[in-house]
Order: structure tokens, then sequence, then C-alpha cells
């Protein structure tokens, strides 16, 4: 039996493939907490969160510009499918969520495509989808890129238009430390 | 300033109020961890499960014939707006909830209307819920109602005909004790 499947009942998974970008990756520890090259198997109820908290979060980036819950995962089924999907749900109100071409404020959510790429401040994130035939479980895997995944063109975005500069409009004039999220 | 406004902000809050019937509700304590008449404040980005598992449900009904996680609540906003919304989400494996003529399967979701009726197994639960201006925080409120929600004829309801005697189709012949939603 291969990891891809449920060692109970042998259903192969659903799986989210994410691999991660940002510029100064190297330098500092912000993915140190994110396992890569490993498969995690999930519960399919569980609202997976993204962020800084370490409590609230299931996948953590030690980054003070990340809020304490960034965006979260979580999975659904459409009506008379047996398909799962992933919902994101932009969970900062300080910082918009980017998938593909669309901007997500707080607590706007969108169904993901099989293929996307997120974007949050100088982080990108390209999503990929497997289908599986467990409703009970999935799996995420994790890789991180060394370059950029728009600049590959690879993925060909129209990139919004900034106000002020690239990436100003990512990040707002709030403060990092507010506490929004707060439990 | 009241109970319905933010204390820092003085917004006013978004509220859920939730009239439960189960028919037994005076012979057995199903009931007995759910404040009523009381208003909780929750942060907006929080999941709320309602469901048997304490460690994981925020309201709990203590009877075995409810799932682990029965259904979930989320708030959301729709893209331009500033009204939160709710959505509801079935987490159980064994048993459909019914959001007034909508039959939701293992993971299937729906956006509540302002006003509706729940029902899973022997529960019904009418929601009724009030806009605030809060999108940080939202309130719930939960009522007993001695009497059955669909007989007062308040809410005519096209009641699915269950094939095999009343209430028969809300309850499937899986076993009661299965380790659905086990984390």
């Amino acid at each position: 039996m291969s990891s891809f499947e449920d060692a109970d009942t042998e259903e192969t998974l659903t799986c989210l493939q994410m691999t991660l970008y940002h510029p100064d990756h190297l330098q500092t520890g912000r993915f140190q907490a994110i396992r890569f090259c490993h498969r995690e198997k999930l519960p399919s109820h569980k609202v997976v969160n993204f962020g800084r908290h370490s409590s609230t979060c299931h996948y953590i980036f030690q980054d003070k510009q990340v809020s304490r819950i960034q965006f979260s995962l979580q999975l659904f089924r459409d009506f008379n499918s047996s398909v799962l999907s992933f919902e994101i749900k932009n969970m900062s109100q300080k910082t918009s969520l980017i998938v593909d071409n669309h901007e997500l404020g707080y607590l706007n959510k969108v169904k993901l495509p099989p293929k996307c790429i997120l974007r949050f401040g100088d982080y990108q994130c390209l999503v990929e989808k497997q289908d599986g035939e467990s409703l009970t479980f999935f799996e995420t895997q994790f890789a991180l890129s060394p370059t950029c995944l728009l600049q590959e063109n690879l993925w060909p975005l129209r990139m919004p238009v900034p106000e002020n500069g690239p990436q100003s409009t990512l990040y707002s004039t709030l403060p990092t430390e507010m506490d929004e999220n707060e439990l």
C-alpha cells in the first residue's frame, strides 16, 4: 500500500500539494515549522489554518508580517458529487489574499480551482489538487521553490497594478501587531 | 451600552438566535450543556461546531444519537459586502442535515437564509439572524421551544416524504457509535 491510500479502506486520498516561495526564505526561518516533502494525512472535517499563531494554526509561518491566522482551508462536497473540493477563506484583516486574479478581503472565500497561485504580502504559493476516493481523510504536501513562481512564465497572471509601487497594495498600513484573530 | 454592542468599538453585533426543539427534551439532559437565554460573543473567524464531542464542539448535545460533530457554522463575507453571512456544513457521515427543504449530506454546505429551520434526527432548530455592524465579533443566543416548530404552522415546510415512516430517512442504518469525526 502506498502513502497515497487510507490504511483502513485502501481508498486513495485527495492531496493538496503546495509549493511555497518567499524572496527571503534563505535569510530567515520563516518556513522552519513547515515539514517539506512529507505527506500529512488529515481528517476531512478539519479546518486547516495557516498563519503566525502556533496554537491556532496547523501550518505556521514564523514571520511578524504574517497575521495570526492568515487564511484557512477546508474541504466540502458539492451536492451530488463524490469529489472533495477545497475552499479558501482570508482570515486576515490587514492583508489581502490573491487567488490567481481574485482579491479576497477579510472573510471573503472562494472555491479553489484544481491549480492556482495564492499570494499574500511577498508570499507566493502554487496549489495543485489531486483527487482521491476517500471522503474521510485527505493529505497535504509542501515543497519549497527557490525561484519566484510568477517570473517563471509558467503562470501567466495578469498582475494587479498597485497604486504605490510593487507589493504596496498587498499589505495595508495597519500595524502588524494588532490583535486580530485574538481568541 | 447594551449587550448587543462590541464593548471596544460600540458597533452592533450580528446575532444568530437559535430556538431548539426535541420531543424528549424534558426526559433527558441532552440540552444541559447549552446555556439558554444568554448571549455569547464569539470572534468572527471561529468555526463553531455543534455535536456530541466535548473537546471538538463549542455547543454540545448530550445524546448518543448525535454525531461527534453534527454540523458546523461559520461566518463569511460576500465580495463587496459589509454584511456577515453564515454558512452551515453537515459534518455527520450518518445523518442528513435538512435546511428548510434542502437535504445536506456529509460535507455539503449552504449559506443560511435570514430565517430557516434546521433538522437532524428528531432535532429541530429555528435559526434567525440579526445583522450587525462589527466584522470582528458576532453573538449567539439559544432558546428552548416546548412545542414542535413544524406543527405550529409558523413554518410552512413541504416535508419530504419518508419511505419507511416518519423520521426514518433522517437517520441512516449506520451504527450510532461509529468513530466518525475522530481526530
